[in-house]
């Protein structure tokens, strides 16, 4: 099932640079273990902020649950879950 | 170049069935001439809402602006456009 | 799958009192079919206000779309999703 | 009395360790309790989110402060209180 | 029990006359009646809005959500409800 | 003259508690005192958060700004202040 | 005693011509009244809106409700009121 | 001196077509009046939306809305307007 | 020129008591002194809050935005700006 | 391409004054150079705030991100991006 998220990122900026790259480096890692998985099919910065749109796509509401609350940055984020359905104007892929 | 774009429907309970059934109707064939062109990537019903996520893919934003304001149902619509940019963790799809 | 719902109505006060009464007993036939099948769990009265909070449960949410987009109040609604997940604290009913 | 609850965390996030488990512990020990004596019969996880919506049973207004603002998160959290009535399409349970 | 509660009217400028009169009577005598029996305690006018904030005292929600939907004026009112407990630094009256 | 202020408060869950203790016990005495000079009739907690409605009876604009800038908890709370007038159908205290 | 009020007129666009005149001729002269008691010191257009801004110098809240609700254009208006106290920096006049 | 102006346009859709026109037609005509006269250096079209940014050169607040209030549109538009001042760190045109 | 401004003033409660005063001392003579020269004819504070609305009369915008940024409190203040133009009914001074 | 940007700054009022001046003097040079270049054709200071409005001109939303994500104040500020396409009543330059 798909559900849009829009996640933003607020890091203090006095952060100390090597836990910022930490969390960074690990987020990606855990970002793209999902996409190559599938469970992430896709992932758009949004221009000019520190933020992204993406497209989730997971068994039910626990497993997006689960998935988000893992990412290295949930702390950081405000994040915006809307459940997708199918659009009735859309043409076949 | 790709745009995230929510669209929100307000159409008026009272317009008369038959107008109502000629926009939508022609509202869909337009959508579904664009996705064929490969310039309407991705379409979402938002679920409960008359509302919908996109992703569009056009040259640049005049075109985007004549796509959207040609909409048969633009009139009713509330529209927000969000420019994508890559996201550095995205792998190759 | 559970979902949380907002639905606030607007009925126009110059409707006519016939159409008025027609959509609001659909609208509960609708409702109670929906209960009776398990669908529609619990459905509260905001206090004060023409409006309800209800818990939905549904396979999907295409099922959930196809069940909030057939109530017969739909074009006077605005609606709000939130999708439920399990709470780590909630104990075995 | 039913009311409606939505409770939103907000955890420093460079918090103790363990302060941050101890009082996590108790919250979930004080919930639990409640939930066994029939006073918060619903708690479902917001999916996405730092965040629950619950129903709570109480006698009155002051028993339901009483209860909220003993939360050990209280002091971390938005509360947001919403009665509720009975909905006059709502079959018997 | 005490709720907070805040009305705002909207009445179409373009009603008829006697229209608006008759429900303004009919709104002022329904109030009137509820202030003589003691369950709507406070009525204060918001200065330069056609709007108010008034202290209700009723036996509970159901009796708040009938006594308010049925309001002349509620057709045309937003209303906000609060419950209201007892404050710690109150003195007896 | 009446007016109508909602007062919420931010404590830093961080304060010393004696700090914390002090503020809130003088809060408490200079709360009282106006409310025994009759300059604060009513003072109700809002049921789940850390916020109060209160009815103020002062001679002026300017003695409600010092009466309200010298609470002790002030420099943590936001503060909104609506005059109130007579309504038209309050019938007679 | 001295009041801040933003009022912002919302006049439909399609009333009729002499309507709206003579609405516009009676706002003009009600208020040019007031200015010369003294009880509207200053009116100020916000530019680019069909707005203003006001100071009203009244004796209370009665008398500030009852001049603003008898402005010819109140119906088509959002009123926003806010009480001014001595500044502690102000000169002398 | 500059002003940057926000121009939303809402036309009702059920306007006549011939008014529609004749009102868009009129804008056009006012507008460009004006940008060669170089009192609107710049007009951009929201990707989108039926609204614009622009930029007015002129004397002085007075002859600002004097501009945007003789707008064909004005009646149908929201207008926000900010004044603008030179950056610091602008370099010479 | 008139420019109407609203300046909230957010110091944080832990600052230490002698910047804090060396602050507003230094605040309320660079205003007075701009009050003596014409250039801030109007200072009014907001009753029960620590904000101000104010009329500016400067030459433009730049100095405008000079005076506002010059302010001892301008790094702890939100400040909102609205160009003032002559009203039609303003009767004479 | 043109893109509208709002750039809101928010320096924490402690940070270091060398810090804070090493910071906005390297936003000036990174400033002018894209200026120079002609990829920032337009900025303007927001009068009485730490703001700016700006116009950038770039190839593509990518070039857009790296081109904002850069701004040495980039961790400090709010910022909010709008496509622009070309108005139907621009004359040309």
């Amino acid at each position: 099932m798909l559900y849009h998220v829009r996640m933003d990122v607020h890091l203090p900026p006095d952060l100390a640079p090597a836990e910022r790259g930490d969390i960074i480096a690990r987020e990606k890692e855990y970002s793209q273990k999902l996409q190559r998985e599938g469970r992430w099919p896709h992932l758009w910065r949004i221009a000019g902020e520190y933020a992204n749109f993406s497209i989730l796509d997971v068994a039910d509401h626990d497993e997006l649950h689960a998935l988000l609350s893992g990412l290295p940055l949930f702390p950081y984020m405000n994040i915006e879950v809307t459940p997708l359905a199918m659009h009735p104007s859309k043409i076949a892929d």
